[in-house]
């Protein structure tokens, strides 16, 4: 059976996981000390300022082991007691964490977002809202700006578009934080016009995924400005995300970053994807998301669906009628060509 | 060098890595709904309740990533919001956190331990002193007991301490709470009498822990009776716990709870230890703790300590005087007698 | 200046304060211990339970300071960890209380209300989304309603509907939660069929305003049945509630449930709303939501609305085009037919 | 009866009631946005900055309704995340706030005061040991440093003390929070040499209390540098303690600085408790802490203790032997020298 439900399901690269077996029995310093950390932050750093220079020194990088805890361990951060984080209605600390930013005792002020994304406009009316009310005192603050690259539907923003939201929120002081739990998947996308160096220059604060990306596990928070978030670390610790052998997530970024293994990780899902897309839309299924990315959206026949779910597995996204029902199928570093021929063939046959 | 700073300093015990690879591409669903969490929960519950039963099919096994994050999710979940936990002044929740109870809203309560252990006594005391309390709604009630098994300086609770501890927990309606970050050291001890089904009877909630015995990170949360500690599974994904390719903690506690391997685990790091443990009192150093477990504190002169530290690494634990520094030694399951050879060497010489 | 920004303008009524004024020497013990708010408790009990019995001898009432502290003391006492509120998306709670329900780690839940109102329909529909959505475990759990009466937008809730609405809680295991912040107001309406017993009997936890309605400040939270929110003292003194001089919430409620002053109060709001609501509509204004209590919206065109703002303040509580503005103007126990006089006077003229 | 449990047991002073009936029906805006408070901030300010210019115009004043209110919404207010502030282990964010500071998440760090105070050495010592620990990442930074004046046991800071503290402050960058709940005392005593402007040049954030010091309840904080402490306002009112009728506290306080009232409050309080302290002493008690404020602690024999509790009440603080108890009575501006008449007779008598 192939398995489509996720990009999580596979363990680490080959490459990631020889690095670890390899590095397995040596004794090291813990919770991020230990020089393989150091070694994965330098060539994160190299990936981010290729010029070097203040910034790549300035910059810093911390390890952390999931989405959720990233995500909310950055925004608790950011955030003064008193603001909330703009976020797409459909952003994922607004729907699938269990409200982790809630419990950090901030809220999530959404935006009505279009295909996942919010925008510049959208960033400014609430801002400017804000600004207008009277009681505002009463109303939660917009203190920060939590956006995906790609997003939750599979879609990207443009460089215009972060051009536009990062010099928003730096007017208004709000940072800018990039949620890249599949950065790999955009980073690798035809129609992709962000690079690495683009977000840094950007974003206040962003990650470089890995748990989705060819990793058993683990985040790369980048902060090309430290003074933004100060004291991260015992922050880390106080959320439970330090972990004792931080040096599995320095060994694996490491390998990621080497030989150009996060590009090749994002370039095979994108290439998977490609072939999936085309044989979803050439079968006749309607998009229903405009994902260039890892993650296919489709609506497809109810029936035709039963067929198809002999031989995939998916995730139900909902069901826009009686008869249809939307899907989300998505690609990743560890599938093959080989792996999703059945697909192919049965949305060729006929 | 040998390092003997703690003993989260390598990776996985070669059988945990070998599953690990074994399963690597396998693809499964994620947050711990797998197979191998399903085998490796079985497992565990077959160490906790070895006859079945009741008990057995009622209780509820959760893998989470490290022990902070445990500590601070399973008190965040037992505790009411104007309650608070009890604890040894030296516990790990009370010292080496970050405040990572007090961010979920909740006070430690410290007791005055001795030799990093509490009692029935002071428990009582505590309950009892605050509900003399004129003001005690001004105060915070005593919600959870928390201690370590081993505890934050390698002693261990009795059996018989034990019983009595969990007696006044459930007379007072308070949940007991066992630490078992170092678990497989405490029961590979000759001096110790609480074998995993005593724990299961008698703690309320405990965990058996895995970054420290031979796991590459993992805590295995063992709760007798799920009905005190009810949708856990929303709370860990809401600290960030909930690992999305939670099959790797299944994976390793299957790997772990087989062929005895936790056992053995536990038994080298002991083995260790006692040899060490021998040679520095037989060097004629005082010892700071009573441990009969794998972490060791001695008080050492400082001109001796400064040659001991050019062939191996320890943590200092304090400095009872000018001339003497108490430091500790911590061996695991990775280390041979090979690798402590030359400390021992080094102390029978003179 | 006739000032109708809202019901909170004047001090506390002339029986109440001769109440504060005739006990002001007293020496009384602190924090709600006094007989003043032993008197009151119970005088709110006999009116919210006339038949006496269990009911009255099992239910409790505790008084706090204000509307928001109530609100965010109760629900963080109603809800799990990893449970959200369900509300209205116009309730006070998730509008205008700064992210104090957030602030105590929990997520408000919206619903797309009309007219300030949810239904137990909505209610219904967003728990069997929750329980039907696959990936609930990542989703914040509804755990408890909230719903104001009247609502911030001066509707009410019809017998039929709270019964309704009150069984799907109970069916659900949900508290529903009642701020009755502006309470008086809708006891006195015409329009209304809701009395406190009914209330007493529907809700699990409610509150009878006394800031808005005759007090200086103050609110008498009811709990019908208490093994809902056991320890409550110590919840409202750690969230800053608990007045040291708590005697004056008992002064001032045994004064408002006295001789049928709560009622006078309300009776007197609605009164003079009534008469601005007919001359309001005798202009040709039109009515922004069909409120039958104390505030009244209505959109004016903007020039009339700069002559009114000569003789009356308002809150501006929206533009629905460039040439007119959506205002309220609140009532309250305070006001006369002769303070009003000059607004109606206004209204009448052309 | 005599009462002397607290200095909250009575009302208002008269010439507080006094405006507040005066002002009874007047409207005025909510939340602290009225004239009265305009002019008691300022009036407060006058207190603080007699001098005027840049500090006076810049400082600024809010009002809380009560202690532990102002205490936890201050403190969430300077600390970042990972933060805690250091208090001495009497201090009542440490005992008697049900937990309030760690419900907004950060721990208290506790100094072992002596008769209730810390001082510059211990926070010295708390701060370098910090530093010092190679696992401070691991552990709660020190953030800011609470203290009051007087203290919980009466006793009351130097000018030269305070100095010291403030001056460790300064150079650590920790905020120094001075709570003045019972500051009326504290001012007025002769052993004092501690002034208002004193406080305003030392703290970084200090109330001054009126609950206890002759209001129906409020506290009025003083921020000298408002930049440590920007948007307080939202702050307030997510902790549920912005009142609405906020103009009250503005016209408790107007009074209050008026006609040198608050002198006057606390030269009340203290000479009574002079009398009775020197009673005390004559009648050969042994005084518990060497207060010279408005409370008093003496040890009494069990047998005459119970004598006096038929004419007096008081707390109960300690039992320091089978044949003793050691007792706190409080004085404040409500009592006159009639009240405590029986208990000087009684205490004379024999």
């Amino acid at each position: 059976m192939l398995r489509l439900d996720s990009d999580y399901m596979a363990g680490a690269h080959p490459e990631v996981l020889a690095a670890l077996t390899a590095t397995n029995l040596e004794r090291t310093t813990g919770y991020g000390t230990d020089p393989y950390c150091e070694s994965a932050r330098r060539l994160v750093l190299d990936a981010c300022f290729p010029e070097g220079g203040r910034q790549h020194s300035d910059a810093r990088v911390y390890f952390l082991e999931g989405g959720t805890q990233a995500n909310s361990t950055v925004i608790a951060g950011l955030l003064a007691p008193h603001e909330g984080v703009l976020a797409a209605d459909t952003g994922h600390i607004a729907c699938h964490e269990s409200g982790a930013i809630e419990a950090t005792g901030h809220k999530v002020l959404t935006l009505p977002g279009a295909d996942g994304k919010i925008s510049a406009h959208l960033i400014d009316e609430a801002v400017a809202a804000f600004r207008a009310d009277p009681s505002r005192d009463h109303t939660v603050a917009p203190g920060a700006v939590y956006l995906s690259q790609p997003t939750e539907l599979g879609t990207i923003y443009t460089l215009a578009e972060l051009e536009a939201i990062s010099a928003v929120c730096r007017r208004e002081g709000m940072p800018l934080f990039v949620d890249g739990a599949r950065l790999a998947y955009a980073l690798a996308s035809p129609a992709n016009d962000v690079t690495l160096p683009d977000l840094a220059r950007l974003a206040d604060v962003f990650y470089i995924g890995g748990t989705k990306c060819g990793a058993l596990m683990g985040e790369a928070v980048v902060i090309p400005n430290p003074s933004i978030l100060r004291h991260f670390t015992p922050l880390i610790k106080q959320r439970g995300g330090l972990l004792a052998k931080g040096r599995l997530l320095g060994v694996m970024f490491q390998a990621l970053f080497t030989d150009g293994l996060y590009e090749r990780v994002g370039a095979n899902g994108i290439a998977l994807a490609a072939l999936l897309r085309e044989a979803l839309r050439a079968r006749g299924y309607e998009e229903a998301a405009p994902s260039p990315t890892n993650q296919l959206f489709f609506t497809i026949p109810n029936d035709e669906l039963e067929e198809l779910s002999h031989i995939v597995t998916f995730e139900v996204w909902g069901a826009p009628g009686d008869h249809y029902t939307t899907v989300r199928f998505v690609t990743d570093w560890a599938l093959t060509r080989d792996d999703i021929e059945p697909m192919l063939a049965f949305l060729a046959a006929r």
